[in-house]
This record gives C-alpha cells, structure tokens and sequence, in this order.
C-alpha cells in the first residue's frame, strides 16, 4: 500500500496530557448532529475511524478489545442475566457482544444520538449485524432520564458504554445517575461503566467510585485492559454490585462459552482483574 | 499548572500507521552521539521524555511498566539466575530491576552509545542510582560482537532492551545473533527481547520467535503488558529457553518477593502470559 496522499491525525488528550494518532488516507463523511459532531475517516492500517467532537471513539481495527471487555466479564459475574440496558453504545458494538449471551432475554441501548448508530451502519456494519436480532431494542433517548424512569428492580446488567464525562455524558458520571441504576436493578444486579485510563486518570477513577458507593453499592471492582485508540492505550471499566460481591465470576461458563472472541477468554477475564500493585494502591481495592 | 507555552511532540509510527505523543513544556538537552541522536524534553504530566533519533524511548512517568515487565517475569522464570548480561537498556532502568534480585551475583550492561547513559545519569537519575552497585558492570560497546565472544555457557539470562530493529539495533533481531545468546547460556538459561506491539505487529512477533527456533531454543513464549509512550500502548516481550519449559515460575518468590515494584506481581505475572485468543492463534502459541 503506497500512502502518498496519507496524513496523520492526532487527538491531543488534555486531561492526561498525551495523544494518540493514526495515519489517515481521507474523510469519508462528516455530520453536525443536534448533540455532536461526528466524523469518519478512513485510515491506512486500522480501518475506519469514529470521532465525536475531534475524540477517537472507535477504529474498525481495534474496537473489539473495548467491545468485549464492556460486556463479556459484567455478564460472566452475574448468574443469570437476562435483562440488559446499554446507555450510550450507539455505535452498537457492545450490543452484539452482549446478544452472544443466549440467557439474555432482552437487551435495550438507549443513545441519545441516533446519528452514531446511522454512522455506525454504514461504517462499521460488523458490529450492527445484530440489530434486527428479536431481544434488540435500540432508543433513541436520553439515558439519564431513562433510567430515572425504569421501573424498580426490572435489570440486571447495566452498561453505561459512554463517551468522556464532558458534554451529553456529563450527567452519566455522579452518584444521582447511579442511584437511578441502583434502583432499577434487581438484587445481585451489576453496573458496568467505562472507567478511563488507571495510569493517567486515577482521580477519575477513585471519584466514580466514590459515588456509585455513595449511591449505595455493595461491593466495586475495576478492570484493566488494552485499547489502543484511547489515551495511553490502557484502559478500564468498573463496576459495581448492588448486593453481592465482585470476586468471582462464572469461570466454567467463561472457559465453555457457546461464541467466539478475539480478546475475551478465561484467561484475560482473569488477567483483567489482576490489578498492578500501584492501581490497587491508588484505589484501595483488594487484590 | 498552566501550559501556555506547551506544544505537542508527537511520534508518527509507519510501520504500525498510528501515534503516540505527550505534552511538552520544553526541549531540555540534545546530544548528536556517533550513533544517534538523543533528545530529552520536560512534558506536562509525564516527567521527562527521551526520544532517539525521533523515537520515544521513555518517560519518567511510565517506563517502569517496560522496566519490571522486562526483568522480573524472566527472572522469576529462571530457578536460580546468577549471572545476568543486559544488551542495550542504556537508560539503566531494566539493570536497576535485575540488582533487586538478591541471587543475582553479576550483571553485564552492553549498551553500544554511552551518551545515553549519561542522559540517563541526568535526566532520569532515579533509573541509575543502583549503577555503582558492586554486582553491576557497565560496557559501552556492541553487543552483537560481545555475545558472539561470550564465554559458552556463562550466563542465566540475557535481556535484549533494545530500539527497534532499524538502526543500530536491526543486527539484534537475527538468528545468528540468538545462535551467539544461546552458545553463552547455560542449560536452563532464558533470552528475553522487548517484542513491539502485540496488536500491530504481530508479524515482527512471529519473525522473532521463527528465528529464535531456528537456533535452536527449546521453548518461546511471549507475553504482553500495556506501555503508554510505545506504539499501540500495549507492548509485549519474547522468552525464550534454551533447555526446559516457559509454563511455569517460581509463582512462591513472586508472591514473596523482597523488594518493592509498581506493576509486577504475582497476580500480573500471571496476566502477562495470559495472551488473548487472537494472540495465540497468530503466533501458535498455546494458551
């Protein structure tokens, strides 16, 4: 592949005062929504690539290491869950990780952008295969009102797969929006949440804790692992469990799942939980 | 702290056609050695940044996950690891990991451009300050052509820190150079090389461990560990054994380890070699 006319794009992270950047061929479409703006690009070596409001949401190459490790170990911890809501996650990329999991009943993602998951299907159209899928019910919404609305103890997985906590998704990081999740899950239910960067965003980190424990949460437990189109290229989700703790996960169902994954196994489930010693410093979590 | 006079270093990386870049307050020193150019900035928020010939090397912030991931899985690997040759690893940081290994009776650091250890006495004097240490020997010299007239069988471990195989370092990815590290093993002795990114070079990965087979090592196995200020984020290194297996390590040390360390544990010992499936199945490792 020649690259004469490539040139590099480069997303300046303030907050951890890095960046990340890919090598881009060209633009491919460009949308001003009511909410954001997004754009999409073609790259020489990761595919297409999402920007929200000039952020890196997603590139066709790496996206399922974030896809799988938002979904996959939060449903592997609970027993048996079978009603799921996703706030946020219009790219609809952690839907169809979560529509693996034959037990699910009923999946609801509620973005308040119809624009992303309409970008989504032209560009990343692997990860929207599973939308017509008959327990899929995709909304167009706000997800803080949503939850301030769902009925008590109707869920048990919710999966707040949001951009950074500026602008819409400001809201969906404060222990207000976690009480709403709190009460509309059912017992042993679990909140997941992207959680940033542990080597560079550890405030933020012990601060969204700190909430969702104040919100009344039992028991929390953060994860690590790769994405390589976010800042530092490590990442995290954490999450927390109305009653019941977090310490062990379906590990038999894990090694014996029914679907294929790229990153997800029993062994990087594992992996994710073992927090390095700084983190679990930083955090206060026990290994 | 205000940045207002800050700019943004990026590194554009062809090979992998993605980027990683820090904030920088100013440009601290420059050294046109006969190897390289070695360039040290001041960032925002990572401490100081060494760059060779354009290429991040470290950062005072992050480069104790390369650093402890580089040595400790190694040489807790290794059943009773006396003497230890580093190659390149001029910044000393991987020897100031290896000294803390009481067993450790001698190590060799080969790095070919002394001007980097100087920059590294004085820009990163926290990664030199165990380089009086009487077990400790520092040589400016090639390292190709010390391994190829090391004494056979002397050595425990080699660890190969090395930049990327261009330049100076392109000889330290062969197979007549892993013919020379295994000649000076003795039975039992591992080879350990800094491998590039898991995600975006895996072909580099399986080059390696080709060659390392080809001369005869016994057994591979690569690991992974996330690396900010490297291309991707997320970063692996290569064992290899002359006699016996990689499956297993002194996991009783690791848990009681003496010394203290930021990343490595038993726990992420264990996740490092825990590869995700696409991992394994590019490189026909098994899990």
């Amino acid at each position: 592949m020649t690259h004469s006319d490539a040139t590099w794009f480069h997303e300046n992270f303030a907050a951890t005062g890095s960046a990340v950047g890919f090598r881009v061929v060209r633009k491919l479409d460009e949308v001003q929504s009511p909410f954001q703006k997004i754009e999409i690009y073609e790259t020489t070596d990761w595919g297409n690539l999402m920007l929200i409001d000039g952020a890196i949401m997603l590139t066709s190459r790496d996206n399922f290491l974030y896809h799988e490790m938002m979904s996959h170990p939060a449903l592997f911890t609970h027993s048996n869950p079978k009603r799921v809501v996703i706030i946020g996650g219009g790219d609809c990329g952690t839907l169809r990780e979560v529509l693996k999991h034959k037990e699910v009943e009923h999946v609801t993602q509620v973005d308040i952008d119809e624009q992303v998951t309409r970008m989504a299907e032209k560009y990343f159209p692997e990860l929207c295969d599973c939308n017509a899928d008959p327990r899929a019910e995709l909304l167009f919404d706000d997800g803080i009102a949503y939850m301030q609305n769902a009925a008590p103890e109707s869920l048990d997985l919710v999966i707040v797969d949001s951009t950074d906590p500026v602008g819409p998704a400001e809201g969906l990081f404060n222990q207000a929006f976690y009480q709403s999740c709190l009460n509309a899950l059912r017992p042993g239910g679990i909140l997941v949440q992207q959680s940033e960067s542990p080597l560079a965003q550890i405030a933020l980190i012990r601060a969204m804790r700190s909430a969702m424990k104040d919100a009344g949460f039992q028991s929390l437990r953060t994860i690590s692992f790769p994405q390589p189109c976010y800042p530092t290229g490590w990442w995290s989700c954490t999450m927390a469990r109305k009653h019941g703790e977090l310490n062990v996960f379906r590990e038999r169902g894990a090694a014996s799942k029914a679907f294929t994954t790229r990153y997800y196994s029993l062994d990087t489930h594992r992996a994710a939980i073992s927090l390095p010693p700084f983190v679990f410093e930083a955090l206060e979590q026990k290994p």
